[in-house]
């Protein structure tokens, strides 16, 4: 439960990939200033969420690693916590509900944990992993919640820093906030003139209101694209948010798909909705950045191309 | 001229994108054997075409730069062509096909060169750039014959072994031949035991045969999805791949669509039909490749992703 950027670094440093950082120059011309963008849609499992998880599991003692490991998401965390679990010779068990993509489903088992399925309700995932942790002594690993990952997602900011120097701005997505809180202790840490910038879909934008009333609001109905970002704000990073965080923004349907592809298409990188709100951010004028130096977190790649494609197989058969 | 790798290489340094190298645990794991994956689709318009263009531009006396060049591409040598030529600081005319799809026209004169159409017979583009050549005094600047444009592809490679060291076989697509003829110069300069591979099209295949038979073939009707490989080896580009590459191996439209899939749902990189067919070949298993170090050239990725965007927008509005 540290937050030394640095000590956290180190003990993950071997394992997860230090990820490249893209720039654009037609991006910088775009935005008046320079854009660092740094790439987790290459990170190990597709998504900045390796990094926590390996973090979390890591920080674990011999005794509860022995036991195993649990969570409830449907999402980039499930896939990141198998690996993490499987790199460091620990069990895994996923929780879903039953109507989880199956692509989704899949690719959580193909890193090896084992997948149990709960009812569709919100509730019922905590009641399934609350059982399980009884039954069995697991350790729950919540991807916004267990400051082990809120610590490893900071390690984003601190290869991104230690490798472009320092940033006027930081922007980072924020979902379930455990990207954005750790981004920020780290942004802090290591370049406290920065300012961090939480950005949220309009379309979910419990962690925006949360912010300005200074309580928490659970999102209600997430219509969004960014399905990375539907989830609610974690108790321990809004806390971390609250205190340290410069400000949120939330940007449109729109403007996630325009900031999508002009990374798909100009700078030909695969990222997925909620991997390009930040972005979107950025393009989105809602700031003044002109003259900067911005670092743009670009949180995951995992979209599924199987209808994509297939069409492609269609046009050459 | 000059075939100095080196020389060529630092001309053209401060102004090409290093590209990067990327690699794969599960592709090493496919393949049993070390990739690197070479990705110019992050090369400056997309693809590798601008180190040639921009060598060859720059190897023109102060006179013949005043006067301006020329070329006929609807491709990405075109858009090359125009940047390189805005870059430094000279006229560029390129003559497309009145057919010529519009996404490339637009880019070709977004990048500064003034577009001539001519008519839609393959005999017809020759015709207007021999005009153009006589009337103005313009140097043609031709994709695969120009002997300063296959050295400056061959940067590509020269890149590719300064940064990951010495490697066993190198892959190159082969459509007109400028790359992999660029390729072997330079691999075979640096690194003389690599083996140079070209991987075509099975349905663009002059290549394959004008090699097996020592003979140059034109391409007829090249049904293929690898639209930057549907042109004929060129004469000069012919010349070297006869002395100093070491096989061609052709792949089906499946592999290619396959092995772009790989690259852009595991490795988050958005590539074209013809910049997977190297990546193509390597999957394939035509040749033996297993515990060897691999040079895998990833050309360009530039796709037209209008309809995929606009899908997506369908769907949230």
């Amino acid at each position: 439960m540290i937050s030394n950027v640095e000590e956290v670094y180190k003990r993950i440093q071997s394992t997860i990939n230090k990820t490249p950082v893209m720039t654009s120059s037609t991006l910088d011309g775009l935005v008046k200033a320079k854009c660092y963008c740094k790439m987790e849609n290459f990170q190990k499992t597709g998504s900045f969420k390796f990094r926590g998880a390996f973090n979390a599991i890591s920080c674990l003692s011999p005794e509860l690693k022995e036991k195993g490991v649990t969570t409830h998401s449907s999402g980039n965390h499930a896939q990141a916590l198998s690996l993490a679990a499987k790199m460091a010779g620990v069990k895994a068990v996923v929780v879903m509900p039953e109507n989880a993509p199956k692509i989704k489903v899949a690719a959580t088992k193909s890193y090896g944990a084992e997948v149990v399925f709960c009812g569709n309700k919100p509730t019922d995932r905590e009641k399934t992993s609350d059982e399980l942790i009884e039954r069995f002594g697991y350790t729950l690993i919540h991807s916004n919640n267990n400051l082990d990952v809120i610590h490893g997602q900071g390690t984003v900011s601190y290869e991104l820093i230690k490798e472009v120097g320092d940033l006027d701005y930081m922007l980072a997505p924020c979902g379930g906030g455990g990207l954005l809180s750790g981004t920020a202790i780290a942004t802090k840490n290591l370049c406290p003139n920065a300012k961090v910038i939480g950005v949220e879909p309009k379309n979910a934008d419990d962690a925006y209101k949360s912010f300005k009333d200074g309580k928490r609001y659970l999102v209600e109905n997430p219509n969004t694209i960014a399905d990375g970002l539907r989830v609610s704000l974690g108790i321990n990073s809004f806390k971390i948010i609250k205190e340290k965080v410069d400000d949120i923004i939330t940007v449109t349907e729109e403007e996630i798909v325009d900031a999508m592809e002009f990374l798909w298409s100009r700078m030909k990188l695969v990222v997925e909705p909620s991997g390009a709100v930040s972005l979107a951010g950025v393009l989105s004028g809602k700031i003044k950045l002109e003259s900067k130096r911005i670092g743009i977190i670009i949180s995951g790649g995992n979209i599924d191309l199987t209808k994509f494609f297939s069409h492609i197989r269609n046009k050459i058969e």
